[in-house]
């Protein structure tokens, strides 16, 4: 791929549905091949993540309202192609398990130092 | 013109305010020939023009607070080169009608993909 | 220093933490002799210098929930290089004098501009 680099900074759990609905339309709009989309999660974003572990190691439904159809979201645009990064520093802030996190998500030590990287990479920065 | 390129992110109806006051700011500090300006309208932000639609079909002041102020103050602002670029996506999600926002406004396919392209053109990204 | 060059904005008085935890932990793995970091302040955020003035004034602690320990926090960032610049516009809009200002803290005539000329330099732009 060698198209139009855009990476999405996502920090709030509130924002999930927003971004997500963001990088479909955009990705509709330019064509798959012809972007590189990377989202970079820390604060209390990765906390997405934590329903889904709790989930695992219960063996039971989420008690609280699932975020499940986010996940489901999430990991059929990283089929496509989507990067999704978490910052360690939130995930230990956030006490959740690398190991339980799913298998698309990449794991960095500071979420900070991989958008600063990707913009001097060419990047876009959009924070929804 | 060919001066200091800046693109505003909007996508929150509640930062109208804050976002038309930077821009003043800013171009009272840069002086408007020294300045590009362009503003990005995506998600529930689009619904400042939302208001007017029903204003406009019904002929009535609107019933809830009125946004006026606020679009009296874009369409100066548009009139001293400021761009107001909405996302059509956005627009149908609200269920806005095209044909009646107002004349300023001009509509984009999508408008991560207007952020994503003016970033490469070397536009400053500022997301208030 | 010539290193990974970041500028953060911050305009909500509520996201204080979360932008100096940030900026810990980015110095943190990057290094501090690695990283250029200016934070623009501007809006409602400026107000984290109000409470200080007043107990200034009146040799009082403040009333309401104090803040010092994000004074205390950006201090020590100050001292390994962080730049903390404040938006001339907002402090006359919060009423705060800019004589009270902590002395690491710099003014400048427009947030804004300030932070379009950063990105123009080469700095990445976060918006934590």
């Amino acid at each position: 791929m060698d198209g139009l680099k855009v990476l999405f900074h996502i920090n709030e759990l509130s924002r999930w549905q927003i971004v997500l609905g963001n990088i479909t339309n955009f990705l509709n709009d330019v064509g798959q091949d012809n972007a590189n989309v990377e989202v970079v999660i820390n604060s209390e974003a990765v906390s997405i993540f934590k329903d889904k572990c709790k989930q695992i190691e219960s063996g039971n439904l989420c008690s609280v309202s699932t975020d499940l159809s986010l996940l489901e979201q999430m990991e059929k645009l990283s089929k496509v192609g989507v990067k999704f990064v978490a910052c360690r520093n939130a995930l230990k802030a956030q006490v959740i398990d690398e190991e339980s996190l799913p298998d698309f998500v990449i794991v960095v030590p500071a979420g900070i130092t991989e958008i600063v990287r990707k913009q001097a990479e060419g990047y876009a920065y959009i924070k929804p």
